[in-house]
């Protein structure tokens, strides 16, 4: 004690702030906080991934009575098994199974809280000393903040915009070394809606065969697709490579805060068991919150009742929202679309800085366009790209035409053109 | 390659298996693994804290139809905020308001995947490098487990069995030094089924204040009491020490599949907030999964609606079940209770291993009885104490009479007085 006062020892973790600090959420946080309290308009939320408060992504009452019957059962009051209980994980296994060109068995699949789980297992199985991994830029930034918190050394490789957003390989192999673990891809992708081929993703398996990495493919944007490129799983080149998947129905079934996801390994050769990766993932998940557990017990009926209607109808809610979106920015000048989206709920697009006056750089956008406009975008800074925006196309199609006017308003009113 | 055969370089993280290996899970799957396939009898779990499968246990339906209301409404099937819906928040803070001199405010309370997610957070938080915290011994192995994997140093202070299992507080002078952080208690107790009164909290308080360190309880059996001593909550002393409290509806409610707690800060004086911990806190939920929305949605019916019935009948039956427990086991020579539990789930008992033939141990002791007799109970070496067992007493209870004699049976089986 200092003249009768306590000298408190207590002392948070610096690094948790820090690591933090990148999440998209701080970022549309700062951004929110400029919108004028006088602007009478809507807030046009561009900058989220959450569709479910639009009338027109509700999502199916299919699933919703899902819910209300695994609950009245009183069976899933329990706690769950560490790895998730057999029912759930069997419907995942025969939900994936149908894009495998093999049989997934329920041993191969963990359940999470979330897709975002599923990647915090991953990148904490993956953060032995010294090790890195191979991310791509532009990216969905929840993985640098987790690997920041793991120690775990990132690389970025790129994207290219000229061709639909694929892999550049070439960088793959210019930035892996000899202690590269992994490589991780997003398909469909976030923030680029794109779709890739079977080809491209046969390119991705032999590349990460030949450098002796695993790939990781995010795919909870699964089946979210709406153009020419149909959705491939990356588990059809598991006989190529070690590949762990990881999804949820949060996009899908557009239900994001039920928070159930899955962890999938697709190791025919039984590469990633010998490595001690399946040890890993069981032990972290010893010791890991679970999902909870009547939304596993609901799985099985959602997954196995949903109708074809559901989603077909929403894919073409999407591909409507996507094609505004491309062609409103077409008659925008100061924006550039270099790639109509495919799949997801994004695009990326270029601002053009040079003929914008007041305007310093992606950041400053945004800022400017939330206090001006009241409308909400993320900055390309906040995943990877600087002087590009992340559009969410995925709202109610009449809001997102006023989104884009005002975004269009904004750029003349701070043309150098004027 | 090599061979022709790849050399893949993808490696788990070993850690985390040695972390995990300690978990009370792993140690009920071992001894689970015991049981005989040609025993007709069925299996009684003594070994668990979940009672939500039994009859007696079953919820109360306020609490189903909250789930139901709020998965119809399809308000909540968004994302939630890190830090929880406010609603939820506003709820938990009126909640446990009702205990305290003064009023939480909804920025006081974090929402978690149970309490075991603000364990992990609060452990998270402390572990800076060089830190130590101060757990009891007997204890709940998950705190021993996720320091484990957060490389925080833990000391063990005594819980005294004949002082109806108290903090031993010479003995947590003794451990604590100039690096020490924290203390944690459990009340009511887990594994002790011990409820500390007013006077011994408040020298816990007292204590703290003397050495410096906060004081983080677990009240996730808050309520859950039946004896003589009234469950009073750690944040009493708010204004001497400052106290994070966790808990849950897991325990109360019966429902720990839920998955829903919460993280509260009693810090009248803003210790913690100057001591960054509340930003540490901030800074991890905004890294972390999410508790359910709709989930969070429902909570505010489940804690106000509930009615004192439910809570009456749970804690009757949980009494009968402890009286029951305490009066065998005083039948029983081989095994001393030195304490007639007063709250949560549990008692300690002490094997008198010098009358018996062929026990080594707790865990040989339990593995037997598991072969032999088809009873599930935790050793307790998993709780820090070898020569102890762990008994859940909350279980239907005709089974418990049953497991009970069997417990006896077996004893008498391996009496060296035969
Ligand atoms: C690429 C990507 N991965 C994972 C997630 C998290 O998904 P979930 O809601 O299943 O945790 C998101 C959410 O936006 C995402 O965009
Ligand atoms: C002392 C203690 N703390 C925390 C927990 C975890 O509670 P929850 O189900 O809310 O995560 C338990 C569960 O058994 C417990 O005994």
């Amino acid at each position: 004690m200092e003249n009768g006062s306590v000298k408190w020892k207590v002392k948070g973790k610096q690094q948790l702030n820090s690591a933090s600090a990148v999440t998209v959420r701080a970022v549309r946080d700062a951004i929110m906080s400029k919108v004028s309290p006088t602007d009478e308009r809507p807030i046009i939320p561009l900058g989220h991934g959450d569709p479910s408060h639009f009338p027109s992504f509700r999502t199916t009452c299919t699933a919703e009575e899902a819910i209300v019957d695994a609950v009245r059962s009183a069976k899933f009051h329990c706690y769950s098994s560490s790895v998730g209980i057999l029912p759930a994980r069997r419907a995942v296994a025969e939900y994936l199974s149908k894009d495998l060109p093999y049989r997934l068995s329920p041993d191969d699949v963990y359940m999470t809280i979330g897709c975002t789980q599923a990647i915090e297992i991953m990148l904490a199985v993956l953060s032995n000393p010294g090790a890195n991994v191979l991310l791509p830029r532009p990216g969905y930034p929840y993985y640098e903040a987790r690997a920041a918190f793991e120690h775990l050394e990132v690389r970025h490789f790129d994207l290219l915009p000229e061709k639909g957003w694929e892999v550049d390989l070439d960088s793959v192999e210019a930035i892996a070394d000899e202690n590269t673990v992994a490589m991780f891809i997003v398909n469909p992708g976030n923030p680029c809606g794109c779709v890739y081929t079977y080809e491209h993703l046969e390119k991705v398996a032999k590349l990460a065969k030949k450098l002796g990495i695993m790939v990781m493919a995010d795919e909870v944007y699964d089946h979210l697709t709406f153009g020419n490129t149909p959705f491939v799983p990356m588990g059809v080149f598991g006989t190529i490579v070690p590949v762990v998947t990881v999804g949820s129905i949060s996009k899908r079934w557009i239900v994001p805060g039920w928070r159930i996801g899955w962890l999938v390994t697709n190791d025919p050769k039984g590469i990633l068991r010998k490595s001690g990766i399946i040890d890993c993932i069981v032990g972290y998940l010893n010791v890991s919150a679970d999902p909870v557990t009547f939304v596993q017990g609901a799985l099985p009926q959602i997954l196995e009742k949903t109708k074809e209607d559901f989603f077909s109808k929403i894919n073409g809610v999407m591909k409507e929202a996507a094609n505004i979106c491309y062609d409103r920015f077409k008659e925008i000048p100061y924006i550039d679309c270099p790639y109509k989206p495919e799949g997801s709920m994004f695009v990326m697009v270029k601002i053009n800085l040079s003929l914008l006056e007041d305007i310093d750089n992606d950041m400053d956008f945004c800022l400017k366009v939330a206090k001006e406009e009241s409308v909400i975008i993320l900055p390309g800074c906040a995943v990877g790209m600087s002087n590009w925006l992340r559009i969410t196309f995925a709202i109610e199609p009449s809001s997102l035409e006023d989104g884009l006017a005002r975004i269009k308003a904004f750029c003349e009113r701070h043309s150098k053109m004027q």
